[in-house]
């Protein structure tokens, strides 16, 4: 038995090879993070030239520490990496995150092979090399930059660094929020395989996207996307999608990209949500993580903004979704309800007079109506309340997926998306993209099989 | 001949018939926002119930005041609204906007044809009624809400309201800006046939977006569209493009509106942009209004992020832009030039520790190589500098068109993109929307015949 991750994640100690007090060295920011980030470990910056770095005392070496700690995190020259990963596993350290570049993507595939053996013999996992680490959220454990900050149980794993940085500052930013971040780099051990299967069973974690070039291995792939699929939801991009996507893609990790069609037709199979874009990827892992797969394709859109109703009704219809029928009694009751100049129907157009409590008016007849699966609210314009109004509409309104759009509402709306988000409602700046992330929560729940709302959080 | 637009545009007095002391009504919010926008033109708030609203002396009606002003703004019960824009029409007003809801869609489609018989007797151009307003930075007259502060020269023209303000949003907070805002509302008189003549001709105007459900005139249309997209960039998005938009159009609006093919077709022979999303909308308008379309398909990708690299590649083959072969004595100079770990093609890979200097170095490689219609700078993480050394870059292109993409650089990146917008250099916030926009605008110029870059700004 490998040791497993959990003395990665759960890391109790974590040493920076490489600490630097040049702030503008990688090997500076990274001990930062992990010490502005909150973390309770104890950390042991090592660096031979210098006693002190950030307050904390520096140690020459790895085999000068008083113990052998849970984690090292390596940002030295590639050259060097090999031996003090070698090193680190006979100290008994669990884990290495290998942040230095210079392996095969710069022609030393020797380096890279040093460090495989290393983990071939089994007494330490290796994530990296040329990685940009990982962040942790339930052990305030940030071994990446920047720095985050905002917990949710959304877990992303990137082959690249950038990319899973930009969605953790989408998630940042929206108070989404993250539970885990994990930069995967040149996978010369720990690969996409090993955190999904990891990511199927930590509770922090309520769903996962995944941005991937080339699978490691197919057939593991298959098997690890099957399991964690039947437990929570996965969304995956993949990039080297055409020819010239695979050719850049070859240059950029070694790595063959398999058949596009191939990809698409197993991930519909298992039920895993397939992207065609980083928006697309980010969008549906914001839904899966808050409210789930819809029951069925019935949407009911309530909207003050009559274009922005009609764009989503065009994105349903091109998406499969159905755009539901509102009973007879739901529309007399509607029409007794709302003020005259309101339009009942579906799009339900409450009109740009139309306040929080108007929503919510109307969101609890429909919502009694029973004939909806999904229901979307788009706040067109600064309305006051709209995310209470959103929270006290999805509390009535069970079995139903209940989302949210705001636009053209100015400044005042990126605090209305960050309050849906803190109670769990996803929320989202055009009706297309609301739309397209319910298409596929829809499409996903419908191969798997589910029925009723899979509410994660 | 009738009364220009001149009269609303330029408009050197205002009147606000409905104006009001209570800053939770439409009538103040406009008032404030005429006042607060640096207007330099007389205003007449008109309210008979009141002496002075925001410090103004308030007249009981239009015909009180001491001059016919240019522009009368109508922010009161429908009901009221034909005799009041009768009497203006009267005076001598030149404009009218109704901002005032309660016509056809309410089922008073009386009041809206005592409204049209006013606007066929000549004497007064109608906006509305129904409509969020408008924004015209020239004249620093922001008669819409929320209000607009950041001039650029990009025209927004919208059936809706809330589109309008969220495209018009989006270019604010980015400090694309725009120069015009109009809200055509339920166009009883003026629609946007009417502005896209007027844009045409009007110098502040780069290019238009235009948003719209059902087209009024199907031939004047097609001529408007022509004669703009002639002389500038002209991008669509259509809502009403299913039968299920085209339902909740009709019931939005009461027009019909026609097949989407046809549409489609008929833009395409245009050399009209058409958005097949919000997104779309804004990001193709953006790089109308800043560097115009490509001479050709040609694109070189420089990214310090391999992975979004790909994405970019990913997307340009499947919209139909080339990769760039880069000729070999450019490949030589630059592996001369850049660190060994550094992948020299096409994406061009600075990798992860690129500077903005690096990125400069690259980029005066590849430009000097001649062999590239469009270069795509990807700054992966925050990168110092990264505007500047983009504005530089441009600097040295010429005959290239440049532009950005940010993604991964946390709090940093949004004052780059910023920098850029200042800079007229158009940034986006992934890889496939930046493709996706030069695809775009690259079909676009091809469909036109046009050759070299059409620097609008």
């Amino acid at each position: 038995m490998r040791p497993s991750l959990h003395r990665m994640f759960q890391a109790r100690s974590v040493a920076v090879v490489g600490a630097s007090r040049d702030p503008s060295k990688t090997g500076h920011v990274i001990l930062r993070n992990i010490l502005e980030g909150g973390y309770r470990g104890t950390v042991y910056p090592v660096n031979p030239r210098v006693d002190e770095i950030l307050g904390l005392k520096a140690y020459p070496s790895l085999r000068e520490l008083p113990e052998a700690p849970d984690l090292a995190v390596f940002v030295v020259p590639a050259r060097l990496v090999p031996d003090l990963v070698a090193e680190a596993a006979e100290l008994g350290v669990g884990a290495a995150v290998v942040i230095s570049g210079g392996f095969r993507e710069a022609g030393r595939g020797d380096l890279e092979e040093a460090l495989r053996r290393t983990a071939r013999e089994g007494r330490i996992r290796i994530l990296g090399p040329n990685c940009q680490g990982f962040d942790y959220r339930p052990n305030h454990l940030c071994v990446t930059w920047p720095p985050r900050r905002v917990s949710g149980s959304l877990a992303i794993i990137s082959q690249s660094g950038t990319v899973g940085a930009a969605l953790a500052d989408w998630a940042e930013e929206e108070e989404l929020g993250t539970t885990v971040l994990v930069n995967l780099g040149n996978r010369v051990d720990l690969t996409e395989i090993d955190f999904m299967s990891h990511f199927a069973r930590d509770p922090s974690v309520g769903a996962v996207v995944l941005y991937v070039e080339a699978v490691t291995n197919g057939r593991a792939f298959i098997e690890a996307a099957r399991r964690l699929s039947a437990r929570k939801p996965l969304v995956v991009l993949k990039g080297g999608r055409t020819l010239a996507g695979k050719k850049a893609s070859q240059s950029h990790t070694g790595a063959l990209a398999g058949r596009y069609e191939v990809f698409r037709g197993v991930c519909r199979e298992l039920g895993v949500v397939l992207g065609e874009s980083l928006e697309e990827l980010y969008d549906a892992g914001k839904m899966a993580v808050t409210c789930g797969a819809p029951a069925g394709p019935r949407l009911v859109v309530i909207t003050s903004s009559g274009g922005s109703g009609i764009l989503a009704c065009d994105r349903a219809q091109e998406l499969g979704l159905q755009l539901a029928q509102l009973p007879s009694d739901a529309v007399s009751s509607l029409r007794a309800d709302l003020p005259s100049h309101c339009i009942v129907g579906n799009p339900l157009d409450l009109t740009g007079d139309a306040s929080a409590e108007r929503f919510e008016r109307a969101a609890r007849r429909v919502v009694e109506a029973g004939s909806c699966d999904a229901l979307l609210l788009i706040f067109g314009d600064p309305i006051a309340g709209a995310a209470r109004a959103a929270a006290r509409i999805r509390g009535m309104a069970r079995g139903t997926v209940v989302i949210c759009c705001f636009l053209g509402g100015g400044s005042q709306q990126a605090e209305e998306v960050r309050a849906c988000h803190r109670s769990g409602i996803p929320a989202y700046p055009t009706p297309d993209r609301a739309v397209a992330a319910l298409a596929h929560m829809w499409h996903r729940g419908h191969a798997n099989g589910e029925g009723g709302v899979a509410c994660l959080t």
